[in-house]
C-alpha cells in the first residue's frame, strides 16, 4: 500500500499521537491518516499503540489494512458498550439465529 | 465478588506476571485468579493490563466479570485469527441471517 502521509508531509495520527518521528518504514502510517486522528486514539485507549504495532507486524502487508479495520471495529463497540463490547452483538446474532 | 487470592495466599495471575504486589484493592484478582496464568497473559497480550484495569475502574463492581469474558472471547478470536479476530465470526452470523 502507498504511504498516503507522503502527499501531505505530515506525521501520521499515531506518529502525531505519539510524538515520535514518522518514517517511511512506519507500520501506522497507512492506516492512520493524519486528517483522522480520532480512529487512532481509540484504537490505542482500547488495544494500545505497542500490541496494534506488534500485531501489524506479525501479519503479511496485504492482511494489515483487514486487521485494522477489524480492529477499529471492535474499538466502536466497546467504546459504545463497555461491558460486552462487540460480543453483545455476536449474542444478538446468535439469538436470532436460533429463533429462524 | 469475594476475593478469592484471600484462600490461597497467592497473588493472582496479573500480579505475579507483572511482578507486583496483589493487594484487598486488586482490581484484577477476582477475575484473574492465579491457577489459570494463561488468561491474564492473553488479555495483556491483546489489550494490555493498564487498558484492562482502566476499563474494570470505569466500571461498577457487578459489571466486571461479564466485561472480564467479554475481553477474553475477543482475545480467543484475535490470537486464532489475528486479521479478523472475532469480527470474522460476526460476519458469518450476519451473512447466515441474510440467507434464512
Amino acid at each position: 500500500m502507498e504511504r498516503k502521509m507522503s502527499s501531505s508531509n505530515s506525521p501520521c495520527a499515531a506518529c502525531k499521537f505519539l510524538r515520535r518521528k514518522c518514517t517511511q518504514e512506519c507500520v501506522f502510517a497507512p492506516y492512520f491518516p493524519p486528517d483522522n486522528p480520532q480512529k487512532f486514539t481509540n484504537v490505542h485507549k482500547v488495544f494500545s499503540a505497542s500490541n496494534v504495532a506488534k500485531l501489524l507486524n506479525e501479519l503479511n502487508a496485504s492482511h494489515r489494512e483487514d486487521a485494522v479495520n477489524s480492529l477499529a471495529y471492535e474499538v466502536e463497540y466497546r467504546l459504545r458498550d463497555p461491558v460486552y463490547g462487540c460480543v453483545g452483538l455476536i449474542s444478538i446474532l446468535q439469538h436470532k439465529l436460533k429463533q429462524v
